[in-house]
């Protein structure tokens, strides 16, 4: 099953749609959030009049499993250039996520300013770089459905940095929307994992993600970045490079740590 | 009138708040992003039984002026340790802001981690920096309210770089609490204004900030970048600091380019 069906969307009755959340896209039973978070945005699109997202931001408040799911949409303003909208994902017993984003034509009107402080990540060609094979608990059963591979140097997870640089395609070949972007900057292993540190998981409490274009087709070149571990709480910045060199997208989420207690 | 009682919300009925847009906070004539963002904030942190913003999105749908303003809000999630709240603050008319937030008790389990990548950016002390002073048009009234010191290498706009750092604090000397915490993200100049670019304004469509922790008394040491200036959009990023040397909030805001059409 393709990405775009296992995170489509069917309109139910005003404000309200229903999906599917597909197994295959999960990490040891719980999906994906950039998945379940793509789910949130169709519904949010369609309800926008089919625009794209342009700014896009996840609370996840549950783990979703596979299963039926409603999404309920609340359009806060349809403007000129922009579409406003609020959405929340629940299954059939409670919430999983709730979503606020600004949706826009595919095409905005073009600027004259254009100004690029930083270059693409380096990373080695794809077939140079480590893929990342599914198996029943980690790596997760999800990397059946993405296709990673790392740069060598984060590959074994022994760098030290809270770094990952590498490569995103869906498995399948099919193109990468705007949609399938909130399922690449999701879609790497905590940073943290390569830095070495005593911490095992870092569940995501939010995540924005700003689309700035629709990308090319072919690998997507990925690196995600912490700073700040501190207060109980890490980022994880994202970039999202495309085959024409172009930056797709930008995404930040606030993850937990562990606690002592 | 201090921030408090200017961001002050007091409960209407279940799910609705009431605030005035106060005088002054304004950007000729428009209320500051981060001063409405506050207010709606008030209000979903009421409603998440006092607990205080650790995430919190805006998007901004229609510029605020004085007056009035209603906060219709929802509590999405209600857990152990995170409350989660959307919101949407308005005046008479319409729609100015949504909101999306996540709300913690003031103090997290400790968490035995903490690495910092990044220091504090380098900004020579408050009276060797470069004052900001509130004027009819540009800077504006609102720079009565806060109290801006620019880098002395930032302060003539001419830098070439789409960058701004110094210092912040409130006028009148009041503490700045997690809400004033969304003012401070907000406060300086466009990055753009200092990289000598043809871009005269730059609307603000979504603003995301994490809170860290509740910063101790002082001047706030911040630093705002753009590095990606494309598809008609920039990202600010921005980092604040405490007078005890701790990231106490971290922003990023997505704004658009004039467009040439």
């Amino acid at each position: 099953m393709s990405f775009a069906a296992a995170s489509a969307v069917t309109a139910e009755s005003a404000g309200r749609y229903k999906a599917d959340i597909e197994p295959g896209w999960d990490i040891v039973g719980n999906a994906n959030g950039g998945y379940l978070m793509a789910i949130a945005a169709r519904a949010a699109a369609m309800a926008a009049g089919g625009r794209l997202p342009a700014t896009a931001t996840a609370h996840f408040v549950a783990p979703g499993r596979p299963g039926p799911a409603s999404i309920d949409v609340q359009v806060h303003k349809a403007g000129r250039r922009f579409t406003t909208v609020g959405a929340t994902l629940a299954d059939d017993e409670r919430p999983l996520l709730a979503f606020l984003g600004s949706f826009a034509d595919a095409a905005l009107p073009a600027s004259s300013v254009t100004r690029i402080e930083a270059a693409p990540p380096d990373i080695p060609p794809p077939e140079e770089c480590v893929p990342i094979e599914p198996t029943e608990s980690f790596p997760p059963p999800f990397m059946g459905k993405v296709e990673l591979r790392l740069h060598p140097e984060d590959a074994s997870f022994t760098s030290g940095v809270p770094r990952f640089r590498g490569w995103f395609r869906l498995r399948n070949g099919e193109p990468i929307d705007s949609f399938g972007l909130l399922v690449a900057v999701d879609a790497f292993p905590p940073t943290v994992f390569a830095a070495q540190l005593p911490i095992a998981w870092t569940p995501t409490l939010e995540l924005t993600a700003h689309i700035r274009a629709v990308p090319e087709p072919g690998w997507l070149r990925c690196l995600f970045t912490t700073r700040f571990i501190s207060g109980g709480y890490l980022e994880e910045d994202g970039e999202v490079w495309d085959a024409s060199g172009r930056l797709v997208a930008q995404s930040r989420q606030l993850a937990l740590l562990p606690t002592t207690a």
